[in-house]
């Protein structure tokens, strides 16, 4: 019985995160007594391929490891100077790669981006005269921040209003938090892969990276990072416990705590990157900051995955450079919008947010295995994934002798965009890796634009020379 | 007769920019005969104390000397550190001092800033889901950056839609423009006075500062700057040609050609900031990109004074800098809000930005007469201060022993602000001058507060210990 199960998951005929038929039914189908088919069910949990949840059934785990991307090959771990590819800026250009269509078929606005518009319009034509003549606030509407303080409340994190300051966007946030904690020459530690954007930034602050081995599914590895912290002095360390890109690794609660241990003992700034918190396909976890007990972790994140890019609006919790990054951001930018801050502060108010995350996550999860069934169906079987409980990007494994630079060039030209591994380190570690979003359905051209990157794929000793 | 109108100028019962009485009214006022009387005024235009408008008559010329503050003695010119007091964060926190009383009363919407708004909410309406779901070109709109240099056009700068990068507004601008140009520990040629956004710029980004002396009217000297020159290595000079804060002066052209001769010669790279250059009272003076040879100027401006500091929408035309520019602007914070932009963009298309400068420099000009009466009226005799033909403020100058810092402290227990000459210099040499806007009319609540600070003046022997 387990064995059958566990075949059907293998094949996808049970799409992770599905739920399995119930026991009556399974006991029925297979003739085999109700106690059986439960003993099956406890083995493949223990296994860890099935989750039992409360008065509603057994489900296939989405973190199914069988088909996982692996850990790069280990490299030793040492800062050197980052120098990213020019690709970066021609990827940007290009959305950064988060449709593998770009200008593809565009989908409905949901009511509540609607709604959100309204609340927009309505705080545009509140007191014009008198934003027009005064500057934002420096950390940022209030009202704002209460509210983003209050959706933090309910995951476990409590802190006050005047601990946020709101940003342009999360890549603002965390420019203020490695400006504020490094000087030229500081060892930043990150995970590997590392979000590009992190890496732009410790090139342009000349700070020296290391990169530190994570797991597509439990995120930066502790040991890793406690060696490198024997070895060298580390003055930072950003991560994304949170489905970060491009793995959608989500960091395990034990392995929070450490971490903060390891930054106490060691000094170390904790700079998390939230961006994908919300976007979680299961319960949220709570961030690394609320397990901060010496105002050592900058929190950062922001409305752009989440609700629009279009906002550009994020924020930093800066514990103990709160002041000093206040200071920078007035320096560097002056003020935020403060119509749109007040809009999308009755908007959340009104529950709107929370409607909009409910429906949001259910989407994704469904672009998710969308993507994750054109995988199965169209890419070569020796093809490696993760499989995230949130976020919005697969990270992908090709065959050893794959170069994923030469695809994106190649796809390019039929108007495909993926994002190579390269990208997402500073030396070559991920040649044969390639990142693809779930942040538009695979359906339609997108679903024909996969079908066709397969195809290269199967063909890539005829078509890479 | 030319004596008599002397006097009543003088006195300011005739006021800067107001016309003259006709040659007819003058010749019967005075039993004096035309001819006489024509020769009094070519008597006084050749003192420059009027001037003549073609078909229109004379008028008192707003650049009116007499009480010019006075350039500070003479300092050596050498670069040092920047060290910016904490008041200027303190300041920002209370709307920069642009409003004497921050919080006093409102002014109706102008008609211009409703129609902005209708603008900007059909552009909230139009494709949510696509900008929810992409972020803005690297550029900005391009229909914008189309505008934007269509406008600077119309008065004598010639440049392509390609050479603009919108920027989070006029601050972003500058800040980008000094990251490209100079390494930590290069020399930054400034105006003195300067604007402390610059100098605040100049302490994050570890650069050293030589303050070159500026006259109140024709703004920086040419000749200290030329012998900073020859004294040391300066790498980038951020001058402020029109109606510069805080003195409002104006650079005549034959300096600008000088200054860019002076570029060329010891490659410095010019900073334009262009931010009040369309509040202009008289004919608006092209800018100092104009006449760069060598792509060395950077020009820097934003919507913020001109027409809403709550649009966050500034630009840079980065010239040999242009990429590398956009590539910061990326990494520093991705991109700018799209609804933002293209309700903009149609709203200046359909000729409303124009039609509300028109309105605007005549409302400001008002202003500024207003703010000149109250102090003839309110404030000691021995105040001097400029009159700038545009911008938003006047550069006040008190008595050698009044320190404005402590009046800005007595003033604060009132809710008075001004902005004390302390924040325009890296060291102490405006102390005893002072800044107050004109950007909220001098009636009211806003007269009560200037008349209170020049009781405060009047009162500084027993008031300031």
């Amino acid at each position: 019985m387990a064995k059958q199960l566990q075949q059907q998951i293998d094949e996808r005929r049970l799409m992770p995160g599905e739920r399995l038929p119930s026991v009556r039914q399974l006991s029925k189908s297979s003739e085999l007594s109700k106690n059986t088919v439960i003993k099956a069910l406890h083995t493949l949990e223990a296994a860890g391929v099935v989750e039992a949840r409360p008065k509603t059934g057994y489900f296939v785990k989405a973190q199914h490891l069988q088909s996982m991307p692996r850990k790069p090959k280990d490299t030793e771990l040492k800062p050197t100077a980052v120098e990213v590819p020019d690709l970066f800026q021609e990827i940007m250009m290009r959305s950064a790669a988060f449709d593998v269509l770009p200008g593809g078929p565009e989908t409905e606005p949901s009511l509540q981006l609607i709604t959100l518009n309204r609340h927009l319009g309505r705080a545009l034509r509140h007191k014009p005269q008198n934003k027009a003549m005064y500057y934002d606030a420096p950390l940022g509407l209030e009202a704002l921040r209460f509210q983003i303080k209050e959706h933090y409340r309910t995951i476990g994190l409590n802190l006050a209003t005047s601990e946020f300051c709101i940003t342009s966007g999360c890549q603002h946030a965390l420019f203020l938090a490695l400006l504020v904690s490094c000087q030229p020459g500081d060892n930043v530690a990150v995970e590997s892969p590392a979000f590009y954007g992190v890496l732009q930034l410790l090139q342009q602050l000349r700070l020296n990276v290391i990169e530190i081995p994570a797991s597509p599914s439990k995120g930066i590895s502790v040991e890793s990072l406690t060696e490198a912290t024997e070895k060298w002095k580390i003055n930072a360390c950003v991560v994304t416990p949170a489905y970060a890109t491009p793995t959608g690794a989500s960091m395990p609660e034990e392995h929070k705590k450490q971490i903060i241990n390891l930054a106490n003992q060691h000094d170390i700034t904790v700079i998390e990157d939230d961006i994908y918190g919300d976007l979680c396909f299961g319960e949220r976890p709570p961030p690394l900051k609320a397990f901060d007990t010496e105002e050592r972790v900058i929190l950062c994140s922001s409305f752009s995955k989440s609700l629009s890019r279009d906002l550009r609006v994020g924020w930093i919790v800066g514990g103990r450079w709160q002041n000093e990054i206040t200071r920078l951001k007035l320096v560097n930018q002056l003020a935020s919008n403060q119509s749109i801050q007040e809009g999308l502060t009755s908007f959340i108010a009104e529950g709107n947010y929370r409607r909009h995350l409910y429906q949001y996550r259910q989407v994704l999860k469904r672009q998710r295995d969308q993507l994750v069934l054109a995988l199965r169906s169209y890419w070569p079987d020796s093809t490696r994934f993760s499989i995230p409980d949130g976020g919005l990007s697969l990270w992908i494994e090709m065959e050893e002798s794959v170069d994923t630079k030469t695809v994106y060039q190649i796809a390019l030209k039929q108007e495909i965009v993926l994002t190579p591994g390269a990208l997402f380190s500073a030396d070559d570690r991920f040649s044969n890796y390639l990142r693809l979003s779930f942040a538009h359905p695979a359906i339609g051209d997108r679903l024909k634009a996969i079908r066709i990157l397969g195809d290269l794929f199967e063909r890539k000793k005829r078509v890479i020379q």
